[in-house]
């Protein structure tokens, strides 16, 4: 019985060789393979909140973190510091100059029919009011193509686009375009609906552009609420007027950093593999989810696998990225300083802390087959974890086309209170699930563990 | 055959006549009776979005309508002429003086260890800042009890209540006696984390009371991610600061009214069925839900019921009572000029704008008993209607107290979402749907009307 068991092991194991060397699809050996390191990494991420609490010391600590602002600047110096105590490789600040544009004392309030005092958020980029502010009777326009249509109402007033949520992707354009279409029909100054699914009275900011073609006028968020009672009050005959005073300016640019740490690969160290998200944000809220969560994440995972003495075959460095939100001059930056070095895979997070539901992958077909067998560890974090098409991020973006790098991402299940929250006061540390911000570690730091230590 | 059939319908006829008679009990005619009544009601409520008009016309013109601010007098002095363009008799504005209370100028920012302003209202009936403002680190307790453990330690501080939501009745302690529970522990100022099961960087206000023999502090709410984050800053030995300036002060008595207007019954035309809602607001927000729909609401009933030359045997009036919010002087102005009157119902409308889910009935068991019939028509309306114990308001108690006169009261039913607007600047016309207005409206209206018709 003893020789005869053997024999059948020797059997069994020697047609499980065979078919690994041949039949087997690459790739197929890592459900098995990294089992237990997808465990203790799972088990690491999720024994206590630090990283939510890291999270909260920076936007509590720090403030907003708007380029060229001292909270900014403060915050990545802790960073380095920190990632220095960690014990990372490599850390380093290295300099980037960023836009410099300041909101500074600004008010919207509707001075007839009756006094009342608006929320506002002026937009990135926007230029002030004269000193003396624009009193200006409203004209609201429910899309682009009524302000079109009566473009000859627009004249000396202050447009009021009423434009509902339909979607980031579309509605936004309102945000980044609407002073061009406002100015264009000879408008003073031009006010959007806050480019969020809900109202709550709260403003939400984010960046606009100018045409030089085009006279430059002044450009706010208000709230939902307020921009519906326009409406119906210019539908009454009710002539709204409203006076708004703005200071954003445009300074000269301003030194900042992209600050980042590594721990180094056993076999491959020259090969990176860059994971990250973007420091800055806007000059409201404290960036909780924004990117503050997608920062803290990455880094995490850097400081998660050194913690465990888990060292795949190539480096792995954290990095966070200044100045996303209004030049991505952080992303553009990295690509210029780096682009000399063999860079394995870009990853950025950059969707908001929400339950974690896939990995997207940008690159070879080959690798993202192989990327498919990852899919059951990713589930032992949550069942309906996939990997798909589709990795994305503004930061990793110039160095990968640059050199075409793959690019990989995470993607989350905010059901849409990732805009609750996005570009305003209320995106704040309470916003983040301590557990979600763990779980989206873990998933983060398998993948990435398992593509760094590829063969 | 055919005279057969004769005798078996005279039969069957004068059997169910001599139940009606005798066995049925009393009401259980009800919904046959006013099945027609009923449905020409709901089709009359539904037919249009007027009421939904009328409210944010109210909102929009006159702002918040506290009780001694122009907003409030405009508001009434609107509703008079409206109830006489909408043909109700005896349309009236009854005097009644009201507290004047008024916040005026206020801000609270942490000035250590950086700064940020944070969103406040002064509570109702705080007393002001010093004119320099109160600048004093802050000590955060969760509830009273931490407080009273930690008195020590709130000398000379600003005491910050992180009063997590536990319903209405619990949290709302905090608010109106907060100031109280602080001063007595030695605190300069009091600050409560805002009544609202949500935070969205949005404060709520409300009354608070002083208790003579404790020193008065200003006292104000704060955001609940605020709150939150001085909390966690306190926690890691951060020391925030906060620097509170308040001009809220109370002013001598003023003048308001209860405006009022009715359609006068056939049969018993002196006997009362009172309706109405509370016209006055908190200074934020524009009081839609709180408690301008309750006021448009029972107004259009009357309007309807009027419009339809529906006119029970008793007048149906609807009141507008004034300075529910800080004083209740319009619903005691009520008790004390109409209590020789005699009521047969009084009913209020104080719960926000939601699907109606219940008539609520406070009075003799046999009156409840016959209510119960009116079911089947208020299911019309909306299928799980129900007619239970539990009348309630504010405004018609003291009357309903002098007098014994039974009481009624619509249920709403809001999923929480009430106290996201409630004393905020979020209660606009925008969160109330002019569906379910209609739909309020309608159940009111055939309670009303059935209850005023009763034999």
């Amino acid at each position: 019985m003893k020789i005869f068991s053997a024999i059948l092991i020797l059997l069994t194991a020697s047609t499980i060789n065979y078919k690994d060397m041949t039949a087997n699809p690459p790739g197929s050996e890592i459900p098995i393979k990294y089992k237990e390191i997808a465990e203790k990494i799972i088990n690491r991420a999720r024994a206590d909140s630090m990283a939510w609490e890291r999270l909260a010391y920076m936007c509590d600590t720090f403030g907003p973190r708007l380029s060229g602002s001292a909270g900014l600047e403060k915050a990545l110096d802790w960073i380095y510091g920190e990632m220095l105590k960690d014990g990372f490789a490599n850390v380093r600040k290295e300099p980037v100059m960023v836009p410099h544009w300041q909101s500074g004392k600004e008010y919207c309030r509707m001075t007839s029919p009756r006094w009342q005092d608006f929320p506002m958020l002026s937009l990135g980029g926007s230029i002030a009011t004269p000193p003396e502010g624009i009193e200006a009777p409203v004209l609201v326009v429910d899309n682009k193509e009524e302000l079109f249509k009566r473009a000859g109402e627009a004249k000396g007033r202050i447009v009021v686009f009423n434009n509902q949520w339909d979607g980031y992707g579309k509605t936004v354009q309102y945000r980044t375009r609407g002073a061009q279409w406002a100015a264009k029909a000879g408008a003073v100054a031009s006010l959007i609906r806050s480019v969020s699914p809900i109202g709550m009275k709260v403003p939400h900011t984010g960046m606009m552009r100018y045409d030089d073609s085009i006279p430059k006028i002044p450009h706010a968020a208000i709230t939902a609420e307020d921009v519906a009672m326009l409406k119906r009050m210019q539908k009454r005959g009710q002539s709204p007027v409203l006076k708004l005073y703005m200071e954003a300016k445009m300074l000269p640019d301003a030194q900042s950093y992209n600050v980042m740490g590594e721990i180094r690969g056993t076999e491959l160290p020259d090969e990176i593999v860059a994971i990250g998200g973007h420091i800055d944000s806007w000059h409201t809220g404290l960036g909780a989810h924004d990117d503050g969560g997608g920062c803290i994440a990455t880094w995490e995972v850097v400081k998660l696998l050194n913690e465990l003495g888990l060292k795949p075959r190539r480096t792995v460095r954290a990095v966070m990225w200044t100045n996303e939100e209004n030049g991505v001059r952080g992303g553009k930056a990295y690509a210029e300083a780096h682009k000399d070095e063999k860079h394995h895979l870009l990853f950025e997070f950059d969707s908001g802390i929400f339950p974690p539901k896939a990995i997207r992958y940008t690159g070879p077909e080959q690798t993202y087959n192989i990327l498919q067998h990852i899919e059951p560890l990713l589930q032992m974090v949550n069942d309906s974890m996939k990997v798909t098409k589709g990795g994305w991020g503004v930061d990793i973006r110039p160095l990968a086309d640059l050199n075409k790098i793959p690019i990989m991402s995470i993607g989350t299940e905010d059901k849409g209170r990732y805009f609750w929250y996005h570009h305003a006061p209320t995106d704040t540390p309470d916003k983040v699930d301590p557990k979600l911000l763990n779980d989206c570690i873990a998933v983060i730091a398998i993948a990435v563990y398992i593509y760094a230590d590829m063969p």
